[in-house]
């Protein structure tokens, strides 16, 4: 994949937990639910079908406010890459006005961790800009640690 | 799949051709040439990665002009169903501005011939009214019958 720095944001780090655990989390709405919004902001439900297509539905409680997110998966290939998206609700029905399409990737650190690139693209240099002020880089490296922290707590 | 009238056109035929033989000529850029957009105007060229995030781009000649589509396959079950789209071209790379996303659906119909719906989503009522307008039925009709044509042309 060829990035664009105009439109997409994206960082690679390497994180201690072995990369089918990490997926698993990333699958699994009862673990979504430890990691996938920076704390004290958290999801309060999460539905999941993951196949191509299938819905990637969420819903954030911030600050007392309920925010529903509803996406499908467009990529899924077990413990390797996961790519999900705002442009679509099931059945392929196109939303109005997408935000986002991300991109996680998963590799082997060769040392038992886990090398996660996660990838956000954009339709416009406007919307990457307004995600990077939003806070890209320090909300999604706080979910990387939260998922870290989580999946190492799995395996205690 | 539940269609949203105000957001999305579609239409049923019978075919008097194979099913599998339909999806070999829309999944192919040989036999894409022959049938994509209503005559005159033509394709002058096609490439098709035919997996789930391939790239499926066209050039139209209309009237003299080059119009390049860039657009990839969302959903692809062999002889059953082909989802493609404008809003991603390779690599799930956003467009700005998409246009919609096409749906369709080949079945047996009991006599050696094929129930045929092709479903065009869009993000807007307004993106839906405009390609009504555009001729959505006509063209798409057209489609559908240089294809039942060409497809017979080659069991002949």
């Amino acid at each position: 994949m060829i990035l664009d720095p105009k439109t997409d944001l994206s960082f690679t780090r390497t994180l201690a937990a072995p990369r089918q655990l990490l997926w698993e989390c990333w699958t699994t709405p009862a673990h979504i639910k430890h990691f996938f919004v920076p704390r004290p902001h958290s999801v309060s439900s999460c539905e999941i079908d993951l196949r191509v297509g299938g819905r990637f539905n969420t819903t954030f409680n911030v600050e007392g406010n309920e925010m529903q997110n509803l996406g499908v998966y467009l990529e899924v290939i077990e413990g390797e890459k996961l790519v999900f998206t705002d442009a679509y609700s099931e059945g392929w029905k196109p939303a109005a006005d997408p935000f986002m399409t991300a991109i996680l990737e998963f590799a082997d650190d060769g040392a038992g961790g886990t090398r996660y690139t996660a990838t956000a693209r954009h339709r416009s240099a406007e919307a990457k800009e307004q995600h990077e002020q939003m806070g890209f880089f320090d909300g999604w490296g706080t979910v990387a640690t939260q998922l870290e922290d989580y999946a190492k707590s799995l395996v205690r």
